[in-house]
């Protein structure tokens, strides 16, 4: 699988008073890297189907923390696909500053289209966007 | 192991245009609910040992969501503790929103003191706090 | 005009590096209290007007620090009516903890409907929701 | 005066369920807009003087706020300096998406000292700090 990575500057309100870049942050920082992979792939996160708007919400994420972050440090970001299902992703995430690893993560987005009233309805991949999302994978 | 439960409404900010409340809030949710949680055992979180700010930085988090909160919803938080180690403590949460299980999630907290020039060493909990944890445990 | 008071808890995730409450969380500390406010008077902030979602919509925000807030702080906010305008609220925040003035604030909300586009509309205050407002007001 | 001009990307976290960036990060947006600026002048907002931390807390601002900005929005964010006093500096910010103006603020920033204690003691501006905060400024 070909590496996907970005990078992106802690800024201060990322912070908490223990000194170091809250772990409920790491989160947007991986969800921001996930749309970033997805647009490198032409793929617009927030788009319509059927006229319908389509959102990719988590079933689940997990992150393992292994240095902090403070504010100032560039963090870069490697995504990966760990998984890709017929209705969701899984991405993997390792975040490093310089040499160091910071943190690894996971998380599973599902396809979704947002119903009139606000409901989430799990769909299969638009053939349009698995046919982007196949071709950053190995042998394509 | 006794239940602790806390509650809290969702607020605007917690929400994306998504129309429900961004994954990244559950992890504050859940924090807050561990504060309230040892709050409760007379446990201050932030407190000094031998002059040394104390902090409980998390080394792994993880979270499932089964449905979305929006806007307003009430969320019951309900926190156990998985595992009493010598220096962490590993807690488990329960949200749901009446009968509706929302999601849960799992946190582990390293007791570390912040020494001067800002870095974590963790310790051993103190003996007065390891005490005061284990006085919510089963057969105690 | 009567005084309308809501209290909240300082969480970690509010502060920042410098060790006290992050400016922009003030923001949402009023905000929050402004919705409490309007629940007082039986006005759900996100509600439907002819099927189409209303929102407030901030036009303007103002607001001075006098001293900081830090994790753990209990926070009094005192809300009133600036002005009642027909299409706009205008609020003034007062934050307290104990005897001590936080800050103080000023917010202008606009009365919108969310078109289908997303768009907003600025709509004059429906009647019912009007009446609400009105009620609390001095010789009412 | 000199034009700072700094942009970012929208990113979701920053949304709302109103289908907008929530206003409270406007105030991130130009804080961390103000520490590009000041690292452009090679000022490092988290810096040590005598040996205390130095930070630069508010004590006021407003935003005004003319047309919402969505999810994916690039937004440019020009910094100014309105005032520079002997301990503050009074920033004007105005932020645009294309031609379009989508917000003006102001902000009020004191240079401080975090004592030992956690408290913080407005300064004047230390000498190399305010050169190089001049060097920018017209005739200069």
């Amino acid at each position: 699988m070909e590496r996907f990575v970005t990078r992106r500057r802690v800024e201060f309100a990322d912070t908490d008073s223990g000194g170091v870049v809250h772990f409920s942050r790491y989160m947007v920082f991986m969800e921001t890297a996930e749309h970033q992979f997805l647009a490198a792939r032409g793929i617009d996160v927030d788009t319509r189907i059927q006229g319908k708007r389509v959102s990719w919400p988590r079933v689940s994420v997990r992150c393992s923390y292994q240095r902090p972050l403070i504010f100032g440090d560039e963090v870069e970001i490697e995504v990966g696909v760990a998984r890709r299902g017929r209705r969701s992703m899984t991405y993997t995430f390792l975040l490093r500053r310089g040499d160091d690893e910071i943190a690894s993560g996971e998380m599973t987005s599902v396809c979704c289209v947002i119903e009139p009233d606000g409901r989430f309805t799990a769909i299969s991949i638009p053939p349009e966007l698995a046919g982007r999302l196949e071709e950053g994978e190995p042998g394509s």
